[in-house]
């Protein structure tokens, strides 16, 4: 089977992750990494991956800090059929116009807009409307865990409409010294916040309104949802219809799993890599059903939740596999993916 | 006119807060306030008042830290014609026993159960029902904030029902290096939370869910919520409903109040005793109506919002005014409440 050619663009909190787990897949091969930085996570990606510099000016603060650098960013799209950009914010609308006239496939992250792409992915949802495009866009973290739980609903006959509110993380640990926030709580100036009218660019019929506020923790978001349901339900229907999506998994206050940072220890005592969590966590014991109301909360962790979204979209634009539940069970199984931790 | 001889038991973040303000009516008189303990904030309390010791180990602490002891519990009542508790989450189920021995009327806080006193008290939703009891309980921060809120919508007509999510400050300031949360989220387990059963005790029509999760900051709650209203509304009319209440004040995202720590700085500068907010701040800017649909945030002054209700319960169980309007006007006026801080 000839392996589809991938190169990771931009070695961030998602760019790291998404080589890690393109090196597990059978079906794909990592060709290397671009960047522009020199510190130590470049230093770090240059003892596995080759390492591709995207500035004259990136590759001689490589040089200078004795990173061996297999070639530019022209080299590292010849080598690709597919680049995965995870450039921060803005960037990956930039480099797509590359991407573009090198005749690469590329796939961005949710911080670009619809447009860059004209598609927007996720897996459970629509991968077969990718199929073959030249470009797909994976949904943010918060899309991806509000198309993935709202689908489930869609899917059993039971969603009406959804209102969400989404602590969101401060930033991203390995930042934390430079962009936290300490003791305060800011909201998103304007509901709705845009990660409902986001989800709508997956599924144009949800009918979702979120509200959001960042939160001084690090470790995760966490989403409160009040659902109006199509009919009056049991709670077995719902967790029924939630457990139709292989990335999500519950999980219990009832076994002191009651904050977010026991969800994060429990992921580092699995073995995860980072202790990450691909599936969206919902509390099953919290969840409450009340006539044809539904009420429940869940943790995403902002920084694993596409990786697995990512992969799927490196098959779907190739064409490697057409069909969705065979690629999401391949990535699932490189990963681990499951529905139950304990 | 004759002065209502008032006690407050308990010199906690709102004994401390309730003896403040019963010094500035008028119509009221403090005659002490009791605590078991003899650190630096009983010491503080013995600058300013008469201070009476609860239990003999209480009492020969006091003598031992040199602070001056006016009597024991007894001695308190005695001169009290209603004495505030104030004390610990169930203490003041114990200690209400003692008042009704003693024939003093008394109020107590929205930590004990309503069946302590079998009334809940709101000042603009039931001042009139109190008036001439022997007993009420001010309900909790949030509950005063959701039952306010409200209940300014249900006299305008405009209520259906309301769905919340509650931010809970970690814990209050003054003890934060004793029971403070550090990067982490908390879930209460149960979906419903207390708050909206809560709020039912003073209005049992309200049709209100809520949710709740502790946060790391101390500041202030944050409520988010999304109200089904009875009809079709402009934000125009949702705002004159809100404004009903005269313990609610707008804030705007466009002063860059767009978060509680702004907030909290705003009223420090205001020159607020302890920069305690009495009022609901809600974000105006932010707030937002669609359809039959309304959607808002707004923060609660955890420590501060229940005291101009106690000073309004004091007059109602009293009887020195009857008027709710009246009680309530003095009150504001009193401690500065306004319905626009800038």
């Amino acid at each position: 089977m000839k392996k589809i050619n991938v190169a990771v663009n931009g070695y961030g909190v998602i760019g790291k992750r998404v080589a890690e787990a393109v090196a597990l897949q059978k079906d794909m091969e990592l060709v290397g990494i671009g960047d522009v930085a020199a510190d130590w996570r470049i230093k770090t990606a240059a003892q596995k991956y080759a390492v591709f510099a995207n500035t004259e000016e990136g590759h001689r603060a490589m040089v200078n800090q004795k990173i061996e650098v297999a070639g530019d960013l022209n080299d590292l799209l010849d080598a690709a059929d597919v680049v995965v950009d995870c450039a921060p914010k803005k960037f990956g609308a930039q480099n797509a116009e590359k991407y573009r006239q090198a005749g690469v496939k590329f796939i961005v992250q949710g911080g670009e807009k619809h447009e860059t792409t004209g598609h927007s992915f996720s897996a459970e949802n629509n991968y077969t409307l990718a199929i073959g495009r030249d470009a797909t866009r994976v949904v943010s973290c918060n899309t991806t865990s509000i198309v993935r739980t709202l689908s489930a609903l869609k899917r059993a006959g039971l969603l009406n409409k959804a209102r969400g509110t989404l602590l969101r993380r401060a930033t991203d640990p390995w930042e934390s010294h430079k962009n936290g926030i300490m003791n305060t709580l800011v909201p998103e100036p304007e509901i709705p916040s845009h990660q409902g009218p986001d989800a709508q660019s997956v599924d144009p019929n949800l009918d979702v309104v979120t509200a959001a506020v960042k939160v001084p923790q690090t470790l995760s978001h966490l989403h409160y949802w009040t659902v109006q349901l199509t009919k009056e339900a049991s709670k077995d229907e719902v967790l029924e219809a939630f457990g139709s999506s292989t990335r999500t998994a519950f999980i219990n206050m009832s076994d002191d799993l009651s904050a977010n940072n026991a969800v994060k220890e429990l992921m580092l005592d699995l073995g995860r890599p980072h202790g990450d969590m691909y599936e969206v966590a919902i509390w099953k014991d919290m969840l409450k059903v009340e006539g044809d109301e539904l009420y429940y909360a869940y943790l995403v962790d902002n920084q694993a939740i596409v990786i697995p979204e990512t992969i799927d979209a490196i098959r779907a634009l190739t064409g490697i596999e057409s069909d969705p539940a065979k690629s999401i069970k391949k990535t699932n199984r490189s990963l681990g993916i499951r529905q139950r931790f304990i």
